[in-house]
C-alpha cells in the first residue's frame, strides 16, 4: 500500500469517527432556548389583540358585564338547564370534551362544539362559518331545537323579562333604550363578553422577541409544521379560523357531513369547513367537525395524509404536537367563575 | 496495492461513470405521454361541468340569448359605449389584457379585471368576494361610477325599455312577468349566460384517464405544482376561486390594497383575496390584483416566495409555466360573435 492511499484510508476512518461522534454526541439539547423569531414568524403569525374589538358592537363594562351573566344563564332553554357554559365550559378551555354535545333533551348535535376562547378572531362563526359574527352567533344554539330548544326569539325575551333583576343590568348595558331587554340585545351582550375570552401565554411571548419563550423541541415542531405547509392554513394570531378549506383536499377524507356547501348550495365549498384556531388545541380535542378523533397526533397524521399529501416522521409528529402544546397559553381567570345568577 | 483496495477503487470509478451516464445521457423525454391521472389527482382537482348551474337561476335558452346580447350592449352605460365586453373580452379569454380598466370617462379601477370565463364556479365574485354569485356580480358594474356610470338600477330599466326590441326577448326569458325588463332580469339574464362560459381542453381530457393528452414536462410541472404546496390553494377544477388566502402569507407583499377585510371589516382577512383560478391563466395576464405583474414565470415566484415561503429553481418555473399553459381550454365558439343589437 502506497503511502498516499494509506493516508487517504486513514482520512476516510477519521471522517468516519467524526461523523458517528456526530450523531451520537451531538444530540440538540431539546430544552435549550429556541432563539428569536424571524420576521417571516411575525408575518405568518401576526399579534394577537387583547381583546377582539367589534366595529358594531362597542365593548362596555356593563355589557360586558351582563354577557357573562347571560353566558351562564340557564334560563335561556327550555329545559331550564342549558346555558352557553353547558357545552362551551369556560374552565374546560371552552369545550365540554364530548364528540358533539349533548342538548336540552338529551340529543346530541352532529358536529363538535368549538371552543369559544379566541373565537372572536374567526371569519366567521360555527364549523361552517354560517354566521359572520359571535354576536349572530350568540342567537343560533338558543333557538336551536336539539341545543337550548328556545322556539322563539320572543320566547327568549319573555324569559328574561319574568326575571326582574334583568331590567337594571341591561338598563345599563344598553343605556336609553326604551325596551333594553331584547333578543338581539343578548346577543350583542354575550358577543361583547366573548371578544374578551383570549388565551396569551409563552407562545405570544416568543412571538413578541422573547428568544428564551420557546424551547428547541418546540420550534422544531415549527419548522415541521411550516415546513410540511400547514401554516398555508393554519395561519395569523388564532393559527386558523381565517379560511374554509375543503376536508379530503389531496385525498379525500370519509364523511358524511358536506360542510359550508350545505350553506352556501355552492359545489365549489363541498367538504368544506372552517379551518379550525390551534391557538389551545392541545386542549380542546376530541378533533375534528364531528369529535371522532381522540389523539392530536393522529389529527397531525391525518392532515398530512388527507390534506398536504406529505409524508410525516413519528419525530416530526411528536415535535409539532409538542409545539401545539406550547400554544396553549393561559386563561383569562376573571371570567371563569360562575356569576350570581339574577333572581337565584 | 493488494487486491482487495485496488477493486474497491475501479469499483469507485466505474460508478463515477455510471452516474455521469445518469446525468448526461438519461435525459427525460419532456414530449412523451404523462401518462394517466392518479386518485390524487382527480380528488384534487375534480371535474369541470359542462355548465356551472346554479339552483336560483335555472338556465333556459332565451335567458341565455338574452344575457348574451345584454353582455354585449353599450347603451346600458352612461357614455353609451361601456359594455361587459369591453372589460371582459370574450375573444381574449375574457379579459382586456390591461393592468386595471378604464371605464365610460376613462377612469381606471383599482384592480385587474379578472376573466368572466369559469368565473360562476367561483365561491365568490370580485376580487374580494363581496358578491356571491355572478347574477349578483352583473349589477356591480353597471352602476360602478367609474365603470358604466348608470346612475341607478331604474335609469337602466328606462334605457332598455326605450328599446322597444328587448321586450320579447324579455317575456321570453322571463315568461308571465308581467314587466319582465327589470334590472333583477338583466343580472339574471346576464348570469345565466356567464354560466355556460366553460373552458375544456386537454387537462380536462388528462384528467378523464386520457395519459397521452399532458406531455412528461407538463406533468412535471404539476409535480412541482402539487409538491412546492401550491394545490393548498388552487385547487378544484378550477385550479383556484374556492376560498380566500391572505397576500403575503409568509413573507409579506407590499401593497396598499387591503382586500377583502375592506368588506368584511375583520382583521383576520385583512390582504385576503379570492385565490384566482388557473384554468386559462397563460391568457389572462397582467396578473395580480392590480394587474402589475406581466409575465407569469414572475408571478410563479412571487407566489413561492411570498405565498409558500419555499425556493423554486428555474426549471420547476419553466416547467410550472409549461403546465399552466397546458391548462388553456377551448373558448366556447358560438358565443364569442358579437350578437345583433336590438335597434341597432
Amino acid at each position: 500500500m502506497n503511502s498516499s492511499i494509506k493516508s487517504m484510508l486513514v482520512l476516510a476512518a477519521l471522517s468516519f469517527v467524526v461523523l458517528l461522534a456526530g450523531c451520537g454526541g451531538g444530540e440538540p439539547d431539546d430544552t435549550a432556548a429556541a432563539g428569536p423569531p424571524t420576521a417571516q414568524h411575525k408575518n405568518l403569525f401576526g399579534g394577537m389583540p387583547k381583546v377582539m374589538e367589534s366595529a358594531d358592537n362597542p365593548l362596555t363594562d356593563t355589557k360586558i358585564a351582563l354577557g357573562r351573566i347571560l353566558y351562564y344563564e340557564p334560563r335561556m332553554s327550555i329545559s331550564g338547564d342549558i346555558s352557553c357554559n353547558s357545552c362551551h365550559l369556560l374552565d374546560e378551555f371552552g369545550v365540554d370534551g364530548l364528540a358533539t354535545s349533548p342538548g336540552h333533551d338529551g340529543t346530541f348535535g352532529v358536529r363538535n362544539s368549538p371552543t369559544v376562547y379566541n373565537a372572536a378572531l374567526h371569519i366567521a362563526q360555527f364549523w361552517d362559518g354560517r354566521e359572520p359574527t359571535v354576536e349572530a352567533q350568540a342567537k343560533g344554539p338558543i333557538l336551536n331545537p336539539v341545543e337550548h330548544g328556545m322556539p322563539t326569539a320572543e320566547a327568549v325575551e319573555e324569559a328574561l323579562r319574568g326575571i326582574p333583576e334583568y331590567g337594571p343590568l341591561f338598563e345599563a348595558a344598553f343605556p336609553g333604550e326604551e325596551q333594553p331587554v331584547t333578543f338581539d340585545n343578548v346577543a350583542l351582550a354575550i358577543g361583547a363578553f366573548e371578544r374578551k375570552l383570549v388565551t396569551r401565554g409563552k407562545w405570544d411571548r416568543w412571538l413578541n422577541g422573547d428568544g428564551n419563550a420557546l424551547n428547541v423541541q418546540e420550534r422544531r415542531g415549527l419548522d415541521a409544521f411550516m415546513d410540511i405547509g400547514c401554516t398555508t392554513c393554519h395561519m395569523g394570531p388564532n393559527l386558523g379560523g381565517s379560511l374554509f378549506q375543503k376536508m379530503g383536499l389531496v385525498e379525500a377524507y370519509p364523511m358524511e357531513d358536506k360542510g359550508r356547501s350545505e350553506i352556501t348550495g355552492n359545489a365549489a365549498e363541498m367538504y368544506f369547513f372552517k379551518v379550525p384556531a390551534l391557538r389551545i388545541i392541545a386542549e380542546t380535542g376530541p378533533y375534528m367537525h364531528d369529535g371522532s378523533i381522540e389523539s392530536l397526533e393522529e389529527v397531525v397524521r391525518i392532515m398530512a395524509k388527507h390534506q398536504l399529501g406529505k409524508p410525516v416522521t413519528d419525530q416530526q409528529v411528536t415535535d409539532m404536537v409538542v409545539f401545539m402544546k406550547a400554544l396553549t397559553g393561559k386563561l383569562p381567570a376573571e371570567y371563569i367563575a360562575e356569576p350570581t345568577l339574577p333572581g337565584m
